[in-house]
């Protein structure tokens, strides 16, 4: 137990059974705790929130029939072990990006991000009305999982550089610090790639261990400090387009539950997708207005850069494809990406280009 | 009470005491009927189904203790009159589009678009983040209403032509269907804008009535065969790029309604929104292959247009400033949509361009 759940439980009288007892109240007889884990940090902007959002319509839905109990990363398991734990049983549920569990199973990375991958639209596109679902129920069911998007970050930045990037070759011997499949892609580029723990990120960066790094966007990129080190940031990234957060279930809790229930879970995760992406939007176009006016220079790679990040990370996708569901999901994805992506650019992106340069956005 | 209704009166033993008997025996005693009038005739594709969608999952998560009785345009008020409906008691609640209704108050046309205006993430940031949605409950209440977005079609197209169309200059004498603000704009341009209703539009373009129209998105274009009749298909448009639709609520039923039913409806509304809108991205992809591979020539205006759209635009935006609630929603909508467009730019539009072009979606 952590000091924050050590402190709480003393200020109701130092025992668990004391705290339920003062909470007995609110909700009627015959309601049914469901344990939330998740793989943040209590408080973590953003992806915190939109646990905290889903455990709180759930229960005010149900009027407290189900009432969620969040235990945040560290409060009952790790960040890491929320798979596990849920797939065991020892949680009801776990809110998470599941690029953290690829170990598991590599299709996981089609139902949180890859590179190169699809933006928040495309996803809910592809998960609800073009072949995701189907396919995420075959592969969570193999761990007695059930998932649902829960939410979304929106795109991830490029990250923060102490050098411009002007050319592929620019990534050679560059100590730069991306966690997973995009890391795997810098070090196709010749990067040294490091995987730092995120409380050590950014005296790494103040003592020159690393050269760079990605964090999340400009509102946790701000709090975190990094501007305070580096002027030099890319805003667009090839790495997180749109990373996918799922709010996945015990199937066994799942089956046991109400089909009003059920039906109340599936919307709220809904529900939370879109509060969270805007939630997402609206901190970041904040911050990156007050990166912008304290002096940070936004920058964009070079077509060259984006040509090596775009093979490098080909091969990364396509080395699992042995795998005949990870095969099948990369299928489906990207056929429903080619379909949405011709669309979307000949309608959205050429208003909003249009829209933006008539009205000086 | 039109034919339709009429036969399945008659159907059911010709009185509605029938159908009731009939129907009672599906839910518990104590349950309510909450009335939902739409402004979309039944069936009509995407915006029908987002209305039902609502309906039935506000049905499914209160298992049936508020039981959605949905009633299409024409069904028990027509498709203009659900407003007032709604807002006289008439009925509970209305799935549509605002711009409808400008004539009740301009400023309706923020929460359901307005030239040049926001996309689907953009107004869902504005509405849930960025002050939208006090407004929204300012504006509402006025009419004893309260509303919440619940669908979205996606940006709609620029419209069918009998030719091309490359300079402003293009617009004088061209007679063209537009409805709304849109129309006011080309009417601007010099265009003589024809306000037909739905179904004489094929028709009048059939016959050179008018030289073209704008309709939805190639989903429903495609449904309503315009390719047919000419193969000029310009896809973007300054009209409606995310008309935002709302479920409408009484107020005074809202007020009656328990802190979870309030819940369930506020979240089932934002789970529609997202299946509405994705559901759209999805069909309109499709069609959009469809329609090129049946030689439909895509088409972009050249800046010269866009940029004429948009003065004539911001005079028809701005005709209104003059009510003070309106110009706050201006003030609110416009600051908020400087922040977002500011970081899509630099974030998920630049990716998608080089996503696109680097693996030639």
């Amino acid at each position: 137990m952590d000091r924050r759940s050590f402190l709480k439980t003393s200020a109701l009288g130092g025992s668990a059974a004391a705290a339920t007892t003062l909470a007995a109240p609110a909700y009627a007889q015959g309601n049914r705790t469901l344990t939330l884990v998740t793989t943040w940090g209590r408080g973590l902007a953003g992806v915190h929130d939109s646990a905290q959002y889903c455990a709180d319509v759930i229960t005010a839905m149900t009027d407290g029939a189900l009432t969620v109990d969040l235990k945040a990363a560290g409060e009952l398991v790790g960040a890491f072990d929320v798979f596990d734990a849920v797939s065991a049983g020892q949680a009801d549920m776990y809110h998470g990006v599941d690029y953290y569990f690829l170990g598991q199973h590599p299709a996981l990375s089609f139902f949180s991000q890859i590179p190169f991958g699809m933006n928040f639209q495309e996803y809910a596109n592809w998960f609800h009305h073009d072949g995701g679902r189907e396919l995420a129920d075959e592969l969570y069911s193999i761990f007695g999982l059930k998932a649902f998007p829960a939410g979304n970050t929106g795109p991830q930045s490029g990250g923060w550089f102490n050098r411009e990037i002007n050319s592929p070759e620019d990534f050679q011997g560059l100590k730069f610090r991306m966690p997973g499949q995009g890391g795997e892609v810098l070090g196709k580029l010749g990067a040294s790639v490091q995987n730092l723990p995120g409380a050590e990120v950014y005296q790494a960066l103040a003592s020159g261990a690393i050269d760079g790094t990605e964090w999340i966007g400009p509102w946790a990129d701000e709090t975190a400090g990094f501007q305070e080190l580096t002027n030099i940031y890319y805003t667009a990234g090839f790495h997180e387009p749109g990373p996918n957060l799922n709010l996945t279930m015990s199937l066994e809790v799942w089956d046991s539950l109400s089909p009003a229930h059920q039906a109340i879970i599936e919307n709220a995760t809904s529900a939370s997708n879109i509060w969270t992406m805007s939630l997402f939007m609206a901190r970041n176009a904040a911050a990156l207005q007050r990166l912008q006016a304290g002096g940070v220079q936004l920058r964009e790679f070079p077509d060259s850069v984006w040509d090596a990040f775009g093979q490098a990370a080909e091969e990364v996708v396509a080395a699992s494809m042995g795998d005949d569901l990870y095969a099948r999901c990369y299928e489906s994805f990207n056929a429903s990406l080619e379909s949405s992506a011709a669309w979307n650019s000949r309608s959205q992106a050429a208003f909003s280009a249009q829209r933006d340069r008539v009205r000086g956005l």
